[in-house]
């Protein structure tokens, strides 16, 4: 089974080293220089002291023609328009896409993509690039994947030969409440560690931090109807403590000076609010707090 | 007519060397040592390249009887409790004191005050304290002062000196209207500032910031029952404008690990909220912000 990996950020390296253990991977990148650099270094995957290199072919973006029998979408959800675009205008439909974007803000763009399969996944790694050809695999997590749209067979069979090389993928039924779950602790975290500028972890030990979080959360439940908010708050608190020594994404890219993912995450529930017409205060005011500290930090 | 003036922060280094110009002072501290250091020193005033030296008697707030014809307390609102317990254990009982503490919170306790003549005023001057004898005038700004109970005279008397040494202060009708003024202002920019880690003037630079303003402002509107919120709005951005390039006291406070005036600014906008049956999202989640991160830097 040929893969092709669209984005070469932390998340795109991390898929093309493990998964090029077992598959003829492609990775498609944004620029000709990041594809010819990639070529004749290879990948390098940090894991604690350890690296290891792997040779990937790499091609710019603009060569993907989506003949992979399975093509991961590996880009951030605000970059996911021109490949859409993309995909539209190839020759051929593509047989199996997988896309693996935060937030749930990209599914009503999934709607009209003219491919057989369509699959969504969340991924837990943890990962940070080091350089166009290094990426550093900072905590082990879970990759879920399910369907969106299509037959589930394909991606059974990509999910066998990934537990056989340890680089497990966890098939799951719903994709909206996969996706949920996920959005709902990124919806908490995230904003939050980037304003207040701490660690996951001091958002519980700080009493004060955490009744702000608590606030937030109920915001949150409100607006998506969720059918049992002291479960899912538990899950919150468990990544909170398991990533408690962690910077969120969040919170670094908006140090290094880079776009978040806050459109996909809270415009996103900003967006439902405004659907079922409730209010969402504070989901509001953090938006327009980091949206601002974007725009301060990007154009400093 | 003996002035006493009770505290030497910022805001009583500056009373005490202005109105020394006029009038017997003596400042009362916090501590024998500081009451030493200041008797040794006088005080140093700096304006501009400039810095003048006053001779002002100091004495520890221990020996204050409340023996002056007026006592002006410039303590912070959290540090008012003692003082108001050795009011009510005086000998006598004193005659004027004017309260110059922000926020709104102080008023209810100084209802039961035995004293003749109760004022509270706002001080919009900038000033910091560059060490326990020097004080930093950054900026000029108006004194306002208005009867809280009983009579007026005395301030006006005063009131005419201060305008003869350059110290004006403009004695206004109604003491509600007039802190509910600087409390409005306070309420929006000093958490804003201190939460994002802007200078003033960022709050309407960044239209994004300028949003979060604008939906805190709403809420502080909706607790207060304001008559005529856009004129009232209008003010805050004329602040916002002029002390454009200031960081406000609250941000200033964080920076230096020092406890801020949260519980008197937007503390008292929550019981008002409270006695009202009001919800007051932001203002909650940004009081507990601060609380926070007042607990992180003076833990820390």
């Amino acid at each position: 089974m040929k893969i092709g990996i669209i984005g070469a950020g932390s998340i795109g390296l991390l898929f093309a080293s493990y998964l090029s253990k077992a598959f003829p991977v492609t990775l498609y990148t944004k620029t000709s220089e990041q594809a010819a650099i990639i070529n004749q270094n290879g990948i390098y995957l940090q894991e604690g002291n350890a690296q290891s290199r792997f040779s990937v072919r790499a091609l710019p973006i603009s060569k993907w023609a989506g003949i992979e029998e399975l093509t991961i979408i590996a880009v951030k959800q605000y970059q996911l328009h021109s490949i859409l675009h993309q995909i539209a205008s190839l020759e051929f439909n593509p047989q199996n896409l997988l896309f693996l974007q935060n937030g749930m803000s990209h599914l009503k763009l999934l709607k009209n993509i003219p491919a057989a399969n369509i699959f969504v996944g969340s991924v837990e790694h943890g990962a940070s690039k080091v350089n166009t050809y290094t990426v550093s695999h900072n905590g082990k997590g879970a990759i879920n994947v399910a369907l969106f749209r299509g037959a589930v067979e394909r991606i059974k069979e990509f999910a066998e030969v990934c537990a056989a090389i340890h680089f497990p993928i966890t098939l799951k039924d719903d994709y909206y409440r996969m996706l949920i779950n996920k959005l709902i602790a990124n919806a908490v975290i995230n904003p939050l560690t980037a304003i207040l500028q701490v660690k996951n972890g001091e958002l519980i030990t700080n009493t004060f931090y955490f009744a702000a979080v608590k606030k937030l959360y109920l915001e949150i439940t409100f607006i998506l109807n969720l059918e049992d908010p002291i479960k899912q708050f538990r899950n919150v608190l468990r990544i909170c403590k398991k990533t408690g020594n962690n910077r969120s994404s969040m919170l670094k890219d908006l140090e290094a000076g880079r776009r978040t993912e806050i459109d996909a995450i809270l415009g996103f529930l900003i967006e439902e609010a405004g659907i079922q017409q409730k209010t969402a205060s504070n989901i509001e005011s953090y938006y327009y707090i980091i949206k601002g500290k974007e725009k301060d930090r990007r154009g400093s």
